[in-house]
Protein backbone atom coordinates (compact mmCIF):
# COMPACT_ATOMS: atom_id res chain seq x y z
CA UNK A 1 0.00 0.00 0.00
CA UNK A 2 1.42 3.15 -1.01
CA UNK A 3 0.61 6.55 0.54
CA UNK A 4 1.47 10.13 -0.61
CA UNK A 5 1.40 12.79 1.29
CA UNK A 6 2.54 16.48 1.12
CA UNK A 7 7.41 16.79 1.61
CA UNK A 8 7.79 18.14 5.45
CA UNK A 9 10.77 19.56 6.28
CA UNK A 10 12.30 15.92 8.25
CA UNK A 11 11.65 14.27 4.73
CA UNK A 12 15.09 16.09 3.07
CA UNK A 13 17.08 13.07 3.71
CA UNK A 14 15.55 10.75 2.44
CA UNK A 15 14.53 12.55 -0.51
CA UNK A 16 18.30 13.68 -0.68
CA UNK A 17 19.02 9.98 -0.78
CA UNK A 18 16.67 8.77 -3.48
CA UNK A 19 18.22 12.09 -5.70
CA UNK A 20 21.49 11.05 -5.38
CA UNK A 21 20.68 7.61 -6.32
CA UNK A 22 18.64 8.44 -9.39
CA UNK A 23 20.79 10.66 -10.83
CA UNK A 24 24.18 8.51 -10.55
CA UNK A 25 23.80 6.89 -13.36
CA UNK A 26 23.30 10.00 -15.55
CA UNK A 27 20.53 8.10 -17.73
CA UNK A 28 17.24 9.76 -16.39
CA UNK A 29 17.99 12.54 -15.64
CA UNK A 30 20.04 16.24 -16.91
CA UNK A 31 21.14 16.59 -13.70
CA UNK A 32 25.06 16.29 -13.20
CA UNK A 33 25.76 12.85 -11.35
CA UNK A 34 28.25 14.56 -9.20
CA UNK A 35 25.60 17.35 -8.46
CA UNK A 36 25.80 18.50 -4.85
CA UNK A 37 23.22 17.78 -1.86
CA UNK A 38 22.77 21.63 -1.42
CA UNK A 39 22.83 22.09 -5.39
CA UNK A 40 20.04 19.52 -5.80
CA UNK A 41 17.88 20.09 -2.60
CA UNK A 42 17.51 24.07 -3.29
CA UNK A 43 16.28 22.87 -6.53
CA UNK A 44 13.81 20.30 -5.96
CA UNK A 45 12.67 22.32 -3.16
CA UNK A 46 12.18 26.52 -5.45
CA UNK A 47 9.32 28.03 -3.47
CA UNK A 48 7.21 27.70 -6.67
CA UNK A 49 7.33 24.40 -6.22
CA UNK A 50 4.53 21.73 -4.81
CA UNK A 51 6.64 18.67 -3.43
CA UNK A 52 5.38 15.67 -2.30
CA UNK A 53 6.51 11.87 -0.79
CA UNK A 54 5.23 8.56 -1.46
CA UNK A 55 5.52 5.92 1.45
CA UNK A 56 5.34 2.47 1.27
CA UNK A 57 5.47 1.19 4.92
CA UNK A 58 6.41 4.15 6.11
CA UNK A 59 9.76 4.37 4.44
CA UNK A 60 9.90 6.71 1.69
CA UNK A 61 10.15 5.54 -1.69
CA UNK A 62 9.46 8.35 -4.02
CA UNK A 63 9.04 11.96 -4.34
CA UNK A 64 7.45 14.22 -6.91
CA UNK A 65 6.90 18.02 -7.21
CA UNK A 66 4.71 19.83 -9.11
CA UNK A 67 4.82 23.74 -10.72
CA UNK A 68 3.55 26.19 -12.94
CA UNK A 69 5.63 25.32 -16.30
CA UNK A 70 5.52 28.94 -17.62
CA UNK A 71 4.89 32.01 -15.49
CA UNK A 72 2.51 34.49 -16.37
CA UNK A 73 0.17 33.81 -19.47
CA UNK A 74 1.52 30.27 -19.45
CA UNK A 75 0.93 29.78 -15.93
CA UNK A 76 -2.23 27.36 -16.76
CA UNK A 77 0.16 24.66 -17.60
CA UNK A 78 2.04 22.76 -15.23
CA UNK A 79 4.86 20.91 -14.69
CA UNK A 80 6.01 18.12 -12.81
CA UNK A 81 9.05 15.83 -11.98
CA UNK A 82 9.43 12.16 -10.33
CA UNK A 83 12.48 10.00 -8.84
CA UNK A 84 11.22 6.52 -7.33
CA UNK A 85 14.02 5.06 -4.83
CA UNK A 86 16.03 2.23 -7.08
CA UNK A 87 15.33 -0.16 -4.44
CA UNK A 88 11.47 0.05 -4.51
CA UNK A 89 10.97 -0.42 -8.34
CA UNK A 90 8.45 -2.61 -9.44
CA UNK A 91 6.15 -1.98 -6.47
CA UNK A 92 3.60 0.55 -8.87
CA UNK A 93 5.39 3.89 -6.90
CA UNK A 94 5.96 5.68 -10.19
CA UNK A 95 2.55 5.04 -11.25
CA UNK A 96 0.64 6.07 -8.13
CA UNK A 97 2.51 8.82 -7.53
CA UNK A 98 1.41 9.31 -11.45
CA UNK A 99 -1.70 8.95 -10.98
CA UNK A 100 -2.15 11.02 -7.44
CA UNK A 101 -0.18 13.84 -8.75
CA UNK A 102 -2.78 14.55 -11.50
CA UNK A 103 -5.46 14.29 -9.58
CA UNK A 104 -3.39 16.98 -7.42
CA UNK A 105 -2.54 19.12 -10.48
CA UNK A 106 -5.85 19.27 -11.12
CA UNK A 107 -7.01 20.65 -8.06
CA UNK A 108 -4.27 22.89 -7.70
CA UNK A 109 -6.14 24.91 -10.71
CA UNK A 110 -3.39 23.55 -13.60
CA UNK A 111 -5.51 22.81 -17.04
CA UNK A 112 -2.83 20.92 -18.51
CA UNK A 113 0.28 18.91 -17.48
CA UNK A 114 3.35 19.66 -19.86
CA UNK A 115 7.04 17.35 -19.24
CA UNK A 116 9.84 19.34 -20.78
CA UNK A 117 12.79 16.64 -21.00
CA UNK A 118 11.48 12.70 -20.69
CA UNK A 119 14.85 10.72 -21.88
CA UNK A 120 14.15 8.64 -25.43
CA UNK A 121 15.86 5.32 -23.71
CA UNK A 122 13.73 5.70 -20.30
CA UNK A 123 11.26 3.38 -21.81
CA UNK A 124 9.82 2.80 -18.52
CA UNK A 125 9.05 6.50 -17.78
CA UNK A 126 7.61 6.96 -21.43
CA UNK A 127 5.16 4.30 -21.30
CA UNK A 128 4.04 4.85 -17.96
CA UNK A 129 3.60 8.67 -19.09
CA UNK A 130 1.60 7.06 -22.41
CA UNK A 131 -0.14 4.48 -19.92
CA UNK A 132 -1.68 7.54 -18.00
CA UNK A 133 -2.65 9.84 -21.07
CA UNK A 134 0.26 11.73 -22.03
CA UNK A 135 1.03 12.17 -25.61
CA UNK A 136 4.52 13.05 -27.40
CA UNK A 137 4.22 16.38 -29.07
CA UNK A 138 8.06 17.20 -29.30
CA UNK A 139 11.54 15.44 -29.96
CA UNK A 140 14.81 17.22 -29.10
CA UNK A 141 17.63 16.05 -30.90
CA UNK A 142 20.78 15.02 -28.80
CA UNK A 143 19.49 16.95 -25.39
CA UNK A 144 21.54 14.54 -23.35
CA UNK A 145 25.13 13.51 -22.81
CA UNK A 146 23.77 9.88 -21.99
CA UNK A 147 26.23 8.16 -19.90
CA UNK A 148 25.89 4.98 -21.20
CA UNK A 149 23.99 5.99 -24.20
CA UNK A 150 26.02 9.25 -25.18
CA UNK A 151 24.11 11.90 -27.29
CA UNK A 152 20.57 10.60 -26.57
CA UNK A 153 17.13 12.70 -27.61
CA UNK A 154 14.52 13.59 -25.31
CA UNK A 155 10.75 13.89 -25.30
CA UNK A 156 8.22 16.36 -24.90
CA UNK A 157 4.65 15.02 -23.10
CA UNK A 158 1.75 16.67 -22.71
CA UNK A 159 -1.88 15.82 -21.88
CA UNK A 160 -4.93 17.98 -20.89
CA UNK A 161 -6.00 17.80 -17.40
CA UNK B 1 23.88 50.09 -38.55
CA UNK B 2 23.25 48.02 -35.72
CA UNK B 3 25.97 47.31 -32.99
CA UNK B 4 25.95 44.45 -30.91
CA UNK B 5 27.70 44.81 -27.34
CA UNK B 6 27.35 42.89 -24.32
CA UNK B 7 25.05 44.96 -22.04
CA UNK B 8 26.22 46.79 -18.77
CA UNK B 9 24.38 47.94 -15.69
CA UNK B 10 23.54 51.67 -16.92
CA UNK B 11 21.40 50.02 -19.81
CA UNK B 12 19.28 48.02 -17.37
CA UNK B 13 16.65 51.43 -17.63
CA UNK B 14 16.48 51.21 -21.37
CA UNK B 15 15.77 47.16 -21.33
CA UNK B 16 13.45 47.31 -18.86
CA UNK B 17 11.82 50.31 -21.35
CA UNK B 18 11.89 47.66 -24.20
CA UNK B 19 10.69 44.95 -22.05
CA UNK B 20 7.98 47.02 -20.47
CA UNK B 21 6.49 47.47 -24.47
CA UNK B 22 6.84 44.17 -25.68
CA UNK B 23 4.94 42.56 -23.16
CA UNK B 24 1.99 45.04 -22.63
CA UNK B 25 0.50 43.45 -25.65
CA UNK B 26 0.65 40.23 -24.18
CA UNK B 27 0.76 38.35 -27.52
CA UNK B 28 4.46 36.89 -27.83
CA UNK B 29 5.70 36.32 -24.39
CA UNK B 30 4.31 34.51 -21.42
CA UNK B 31 5.28 37.25 -19.09
CA UNK B 32 2.08 38.78 -17.36
CA UNK B 33 1.75 42.29 -18.97
CA UNK B 34 1.67 43.98 -15.82
CA UNK B 35 5.03 42.33 -14.26
CA UNK B 36 7.08 44.73 -12.44
CA UNK B 37 10.40 46.09 -13.20
CA UNK B 38 11.84 44.34 -10.24
CA UNK B 39 10.36 40.94 -11.43
CA UNK B 40 10.80 41.08 -14.52
CA UNK B 41 15.09 42.75 -14.43
CA UNK B 42 15.10 40.14 -12.03
CA UNK B 43 14.46 37.41 -14.78
CA UNK B 44 16.47 39.35 -17.52
CA UNK B 45 19.03 39.12 -15.36
CA UNK B 46 19.60 35.80 -13.36
CA UNK B 47 23.32 35.08 -12.80
CA UNK B 48 23.09 32.11 -15.79
CA UNK B 49 22.39 34.45 -18.54
CA UNK B 50 25.04 36.11 -21.16
CA UNK B 51 23.09 39.51 -21.74
CA UNK B 52 23.49 41.75 -24.87
CA UNK B 53 22.35 45.03 -26.52
CA UNK B 54 21.75 46.34 -29.60
CA UNK B 55 22.44 49.57 -30.48
CA UNK B 56 20.97 51.85 -33.42
CA UNK B 57 22.67 55.21 -33.89
CA UNK B 58 23.91 54.94 -30.02
CA UNK B 59 20.05 54.31 -28.89
CA UNK B 60 19.35 50.75 -27.34
CA UNK B 61 16.46 49.49 -29.48
CA UNK B 62 17.03 45.27 -28.45
CA UNK B 63 17.83 43.13 -25.92
CA UNK B 64 18.53 39.38 -25.45
CA UNK B 65 20.51 36.79 -23.58
CA UNK B 66 22.20 33.28 -24.06
CA UNK B 67 22.01 30.21 -21.14
CA UNK B 68 21.88 26.76 -21.22
CA UNK B 69 18.47 25.52 -21.61
CA UNK B 70 19.17 22.41 -18.91
CA UNK B 71 22.05 21.80 -16.41
CA UNK B 72 24.12 18.79 -16.23
CA UNK B 73 24.56 16.45 -18.97
CA UNK B 74 21.79 18.90 -21.01
CA UNK B 75 23.88 22.15 -20.77
CA UNK B 76 25.45 21.37 -24.53
CA UNK B 77 22.25 23.08 -25.11
CA UNK B 78 21.61 26.95 -25.35
CA UNK B 79 18.82 28.98 -25.27
CA UNK B 80 17.97 32.49 -25.88
CA UNK B 81 15.50 35.29 -25.78
CA UNK B 82 15.36 38.12 -27.59
CA UNK B 83 13.03 41.60 -27.53
CA UNK B 84 12.99 44.88 -29.85
CA UNK B 85 12.01 47.93 -28.64
CA UNK B 86 8.21 48.23 -30.94
CA UNK B 87 9.14 51.54 -32.41
CA UNK B 88 12.52 49.70 -33.93
CA UNK B 89 10.55 47.59 -35.57
CA UNK B 90 11.39 46.60 -39.09
CA UNK B 91 15.11 48.16 -39.38
CA UNK B 92 16.39 44.24 -38.86
CA UNK B 93 17.16 44.82 -35.27
CA UNK B 94 15.93 41.04 -34.92
CA UNK B 95 17.74 39.85 -37.47
CA UNK B 96 20.86 41.12 -36.66
CA UNK B 97 20.52 39.83 -32.89
CA UNK B 98 19.67 36.55 -34.04
CA UNK B 99 22.93 36.32 -36.37
CA UNK B 100 25.13 37.69 -34.15
CA UNK B 101 23.49 35.67 -31.14
CA UNK B 102 23.59 32.14 -33.32
CA UNK B 103 27.72 33.03 -33.61
CA UNK B 104 28.01 33.80 -29.97
CA UNK B 105 26.09 30.68 -28.67
CA UNK B 106 28.94 28.72 -30.48
CA UNK B 107 31.75 30.89 -29.28
CA UNK B 108 30.21 29.85 -25.74
CA UNK B 109 30.71 26.34 -26.49
CA UNK B 110 27.02 25.37 -26.89
CA UNK B 111 26.26 22.26 -29.70
CA UNK B 112 22.66 23.81 -30.78
CA UNK B 113 19.88 25.82 -29.74
CA UNK B 114 16.26 25.38 -28.30
CA UNK B 115 13.84 27.89 -28.10
CA UNK B 116 10.68 26.22 -25.61
CA UNK B 117 8.20 28.96 -26.57
CA UNK B 118 7.91 30.88 -29.84
CA UNK B 119 3.59 31.76 -29.85
CA UNK B 120 2.47 30.22 -32.54
CA UNK B 121 0.72 33.67 -33.36
CA UNK B 122 3.87 35.55 -33.54
CA UNK B 123 4.57 34.87 -37.41
CA UNK B 124 7.06 37.38 -37.68
CA UNK B 125 9.26 35.54 -35.14
CA UNK B 126 8.43 32.30 -36.42
CA UNK B 127 9.62 33.17 -39.93
CA UNK B 128 12.68 34.98 -38.84
CA UNK B 129 13.91 31.76 -36.58
CA UNK B 130 12.97 29.32 -40.18
CA UNK B 131 15.04 32.04 -42.49
CA UNK B 132 18.05 31.47 -39.76
CA UNK B 133 17.72 27.77 -39.90
CA UNK B 134 15.60 26.56 -37.13
CA UNK B 135 12.77 23.97 -37.38
CA UNK B 136 9.78 23.97 -35.37
CA UNK B 137 10.65 20.10 -33.42
CA UNK B 138 7.30 20.25 -31.21
CA UNK B 139 3.82 22.04 -30.48
CA UNK B 140 2.16 22.86 -27.09
CA UNK B 141 -1.69 22.90 -27.35
CA UNK B 142 -3.43 25.75 -25.87
CA UNK B 143 0.05 27.24 -24.11
CA UNK B 144 -0.65 30.74 -23.61
CA UNK B 145 -3.47 33.10 -22.59
CA UNK B 146 -2.92 34.85 -26.01
CA UNK B 147 -4.50 38.70 -24.73
CA UNK B 148 -6.08 38.91 -28.39
CA UNK B 149 -6.13 35.54 -29.73
CA UNK B 150 -7.79 33.54 -26.44
CA UNK B 151 -5.59 30.02 -25.62
CA UNK B 152 -2.76 29.73 -28.38
CA UNK B 153 -0.16 26.88 -28.90
CA UNK B 154 3.33 27.66 -29.02
CA UNK B 155 6.42 25.95 -31.24
CA UNK B 156 9.82 24.46 -29.73
CA UNK B 157 12.26 25.34 -32.11
CA UNK B 158 16.17 24.10 -32.63
CA UNK B 159 18.92 24.03 -34.71
CA UNK B 160 22.18 22.52 -34.05
CA UNK B 161 24.96 25.48 -34.45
Amino acid sequence: MIEIRKAVESDKPAIWQIIREVIAPGDTYVFDPDASEAEMMEYWFTPDKYNYVALSDGELVGTFWLRANQPGLGSHVGNAAYMVAPAAKGKGVGKTMAEYSLEEAKRIGFASMQFNFVVKTNVVAVKLWQSVGFEIIGEIPNAIRHKTNGLTNAYIMYREL
